[in-house]
């Protein structure tokens, strides 16, 4: 362990796609803990998509991350120090505790986290904020019924394969969409998925959406969206009517670029009678609105992860110092799976 | 009343915008009412945006209107035989009797109007198919709560009429767009709008939202849309989070044109990330799927139209061989409240 804290800033608001430089290390004394607080050594760091838009200086849901202020990140530790009778030296504990070694944060804004139950790192994925998106999404506002057809984007990222897998389990026809052959294999063999499609091997949003209509015969009833861009052109024609599209990301839009297609000048008009004709209810949402569902999630899915009924893959990048390239690396789809920064050992994981 | 029954049937397929050629009248005989069935004299024909959709022949979510068919419509007439029971000669009723002087239609087609109620016209107004589409767009998918704010498109048309005055009694502040400054001064003074503004000063979507947020300190709750194009380029950049949308039109685009601004290249991800960062809610809708919301919604909004507190408006066009000039007008937004045809004399009516 380090003698000092480590902590990664942003150093410059990214223009377009982040670069490494749009990032800075730096090392300070290791702070200590005041009254009702706790410091504790970071061991799963969590890269995920929405901090892009934490970036950029404009109007988001959360205030954006100012320059030279800690990158934020949901992140499991250890506690080394506790000032707060809730929680003791040597806890696991989940909280929002920043790209850095070490963190102080007030007791009441961790929760404690039992190895018991599943390996610490699910805490900031399947068992965290991406399975409790994946879950609020699928069915709250999918409201999924026996015998539908799911389309899920970005299928074998850390939300998308909770989606996927839950669907099956509720009956429906789930096809994915995902980056390459290798991903595609995966969401099939390993996740149950009926269909994957690779969007790499479309030219354009029109041969994505030809192999797409092969794999849903019956067209879409739910469509999860969280990439925008060609796959969401390719799907939202293929809507069938009265269909639902929970909206929980638009990875290929974060940099701003129209990843996928040159959009087409009529693309909103098109898009607006779609919703009308077909009757679509589409429903943005961010987690935080849905904390109110975690009980009922993580009683759910961490039954269906002990019953093998739902799997889960980590990539996982080595030391605090590598978390600006892979977090660059997941807005280009590098991941496979949940991607995770370890930054120091995790004591109950062996390999 | 003439011998022969007249009708209007489709000519042609408009190409955009439609004109007088795109429709024929057309001169046979008064059909015979077989069992069953009732020979009904139209009085009052509807006419209404959707019916342009009708004229295409893509996909939408009703057949289209085949070339040499007569023209659909919604029609308050007056029974003149009748081979069922429950209905008899001299009956007021409403139906989809077609752009036309007769029609026999089967008698379980038709619902009878009481006179005493309300002037029969109200049938194919606000009582009939705009105002129920005005009630389940805003109470069922806009879930309107007191004190927020309500943007209304068309705010003086058959349907933003009467979402306006309902968003009043359910203590809304309701700001209207609208085309033109009679039509403003007409949703302030006689439907009591707390604001309006009229689309045709503004240069550009970007002006128009100016106006529109100065009329909207806090943001908008509610978009009741139904005339896409610039103004709905300007309202969704202003909409609060978890907003709702409901869509029941879009009638500047309905003839294909990009009325309003050239669109931006990058607009529809600019409104997915709108969708998505303020968790709105779109919901496409089409009256057909909610007439069992028709109890409800005749109780009460014909109370309020009793007690003054929903008032009306209506467009006259005078003869059946009208209705096509009338309908290019309606396109245009020349109307000025319900636009009717008056296709024979209504005996309830003295002016």
């Amino acid at each position: 362990m380090t003698e000092t804290r480590q902590r990664i800033v942003l150093a410059a608001r990214p223009q377009g796609e982040p670069k490494p430089t749009d990032f800075r290390l730096e090392e300070t004394e290791i702070p200590a803990a005041g009254p009702g607080e706790v410091l504790v050594r970071v061991i799963w760091q969590s890269l995920d998509p929405y901090m892009r838009g934490r970036m950029d200086g404009g109007k988001s849901y959360a205030n954006p991350v100012e320059i030279g202020e800690t990158m934020e990140a949901g992140c499991v530790g250890e506690v080394l120090e506790s000032n707060d009778p809730s929680i003791a030296k040597g806890d696991f504990v989940v909280g929002r505790l920043g790209w850095q070694t070490h963190a102080v944060v007030p007791a009441q804004e961790l929760q404690k986290i039992d190895p018991a139950i599943a390996p610490i790192s699910t805490a900031v994925g399947v068992l965290g904020m991406p399975g409790l998106t994946a879950y609020v999404g699928l069915l709250d506002h999918g409201r999924p019924k026996e015998g539908e057809t799911l389309v899920v984007s970005a299928a074998t990222g850390a939300v998308g394969s909770v989606v996927g897998q839950l669907g099956k389990i509720y009956g429906l026809r789930v096809v994915g969409v995902a980056g390459g052959a290798e991903k595609c294999a995966y969401a099939i063999d390993e996740l149950g998925f009926d269909a994957c499609i690779d969007h790499r091997s479309a030219e354009n949003a029109k041969d994505l959406r030809t192999k797409l209509s092969e794999a849903c015969p019956d067209g879409v009833d739910i469509y999860f969206e969280n990439v925008g861009g060609k796959t969401l052109q390719a799907v939202l024609p293929m809507m069938n009517v009265h269909g639902r599209i929970p909206i929980c990301g638009m990875i290929s839009w974060y940099s701003g670029g129209s990843a996928g297609d040159a959009p087409e000048p009529d693309l909103f008009a098109k898009a607006w009678r779609t919703i009308l004709v077909n009757r679509l209810s589409l429903r943005g949402f961010i987690i935080f609105d849905h904390y109110d569902r975690y009980p009922a999630f993580a009683k759910e899915v961490s039954g269906y992860i002990r019953d093998g009924k739902i799997s889960y893959r980590e990539s996982i990048s080595e030391g605090l110092a590598s978390a600006p390239e892979a977090f660059i690396g997941l807005l280009r789809g590098r991941n496979f799976g949940k991607q995770l920064v370890r930054v120091s050992d995790d004591p109950t994981r062996s390999g």
